[in-house]
């Protein structure tokens, strides 16, 4: 089963219409893209902007997505809400369309709040979709969301959902926190994904499962191929090499640089947009970014994409 | 007009039965009570775990108090959200059954976000909503957004949009701030709300326009004393009387402390009940803070409400 589950995932930006709503066929477009390279889909992560999309629109794309035959088994769907309705709602779906499991953000409004209370939440989810081919996916955060998915958290979870609970995506840009719980789950089955490529060869030696990350929309093969040989002589090179892209691009917000790259590979500026409150790289930022990727030796290789030629 | 909006708003809490579904007849009876105590009713805010409903029970909630009767001129609505759309929808909504304003919070997610893509994401919901009696009430709470609203952003927002454009809820619980805008602001008919009524005489003597505060659920008539006598004698001392509340149920978590003062005073338990992530104040913590209240002298004098023959 675990060789089954990929060792890199795009959480997969989300084109918008000029009107600003979401582009259907863009969306399709470029997960299959994402796919052909080797890496699993998840549809909503924070690059997706997830949570400037209602849960209506969530569900349209997911299922825009699975009719048009991208194996569900590597698909994971971004469920997370700050209200747990939505949070069951969407869980439900992702569950019932057979996805490979449920990427969770913890309900991020209100700060400071107690291990019983997400615990609370998580379990009132998992109750209430009451599925047990649900696979929980906690996402640990906190930069952004600013409440965390603590150790504690997740044994509490484990002990009580064993077969529910089934990994991590930990974001926190901290490899002190991701080998604690390396260290703390090892041999339990439980999966933890980094958060950032740069992380990918140190975690995949201590037993984690890989990464879910942002630059793997632009850059999933070279990811890959660290996945696949990293026990080999060129691990190390190949991680110099995916860090180069990644240090360059996250100098830029991290999420408009993405897109404009697409937007530039694929000729196609409608690529570019975001929703507020998120604006787009400008123009002088866009041609540094895409000057500093070519010094950086980023080659295309299969990563222009559908609509540019070059996949 | 100014004369005819209240000095003092309760951000009414949601009861939540067994289910956790939200209660709409305790809620619609709570509302009630509220605004015979002279105050308006904001639904939905922080204090009434807003973020934790969905849109639709949002929605299903605000149409039962109309319907009930409430005056909707005191009625303000809740209706910020991360996702564009949702808030689009909520304020349409919010206007179209003539509520007198819609409170919004900035989109929470993303942090350090720009004022540029705040400006945008409100400039949208507006431009969407298309109804001149939109009245728009920004929320700056950044102790729990996390994301601010800067005066830059309001002189915009006022510059381009000045008939909608009514207000602002500073939760910042910081004075300089508040006092910063109340300068700013003078004489536009931009009204700044406290959000917390310990700030509430400071910030009428520079031209306030009241508070919006949870402490309205359970303190409403007392504070509504102050608005209607803050240039009287007897003004410092109702300012004294209403922080000796304050400060004791803020040194508690404030929505939990607010549901077990009325699930007290209405010998309902069904009161108390929060939803995930937040959890119930317990029974020690609950007598504690009933018996500090009552060593402040808090006099209950119509404040029981419907359910415990004090009304």
């Amino acid at each position: 089963m675990i060789a089954t589950i990929p060792g890199v995932w795009a959480p997969v930006v989300t084109p918008f219409a000029a009107d600003l709503a979401p582009d259907g066929e863009r969306f399709v477009m470029h997960c299959r893209w994402i796919a052909e390279q080797g890496a699993g889909l998840v549809a909503f992560g924070t690059t997706s902007e997830a949570n400037s999309l209602s849960v209506t629109e969530r569900l349209g794309l997911l299922e825009r997505l699975l009719d048009a035959g991208v194996d569900r088994s590597r698909v994971i769907a971004g469920t997370g809400s700050c209200a747990l309705p939505d949070a069951i709602a969407a869980t439900a779906q992702a569950v019932e369309l057979g996805c490979a499991g449920a990427l969770m953000l913890p309900p991020f409004y209100y700060k400071g709040v107690s291990d019983e209370g997400l615990y609370r939440y998580y379990a009132t989810v998992i109750d209430r979709v009451a599925d047990p081919r649900m696979r929980l996916y906690l996402y640990h955060i906190p930069p952004v969301a600013q409440v965390a998915i603590s150790a504690g958290l997740i044994e509490r979870l484990l002990k009580n959902y064993p077969e529910i609970t089934a990994g991590i995506k930990d974001s926190s840009g901290d490899w002190n926190n991701t080998r604690t719980l390396l260290d703390a789950f090892r041999g339990s089955g439980f999966r933890v994904f980094v958060g950032s490529e740069a992380f990918l060869l140190g975690s995949l030696r201590e037993g984690g499962a890989g990464c879910i990350t942002a630059t793997a929309n632009i850059n999933a093969r070279a990811i890959r191929r660290l996945i696949d040989d990293w026990r080999g002589a060129e691990a190390q090179a190949l991680q110099a090499r995916i860090d180069g892209v990644r240090e360059t691009i996250q100098r830029y917000p991290l999420i408009a640089a993405v897109k404009q790259v697409l937007a530039h590979w694929r000729n196609d500026p409608d690529w570019a947009r975001v929703r507020p409150p998120l604006v787009e790289l400008d123009p002088r930022k866009t041609s540094e970014l895409l000057q500093e990727l070519a010094a950086r030796g980023f080659e295309l290789e299969g990563n222009r994409g559908p609509g540019a030629g070059g996949s």
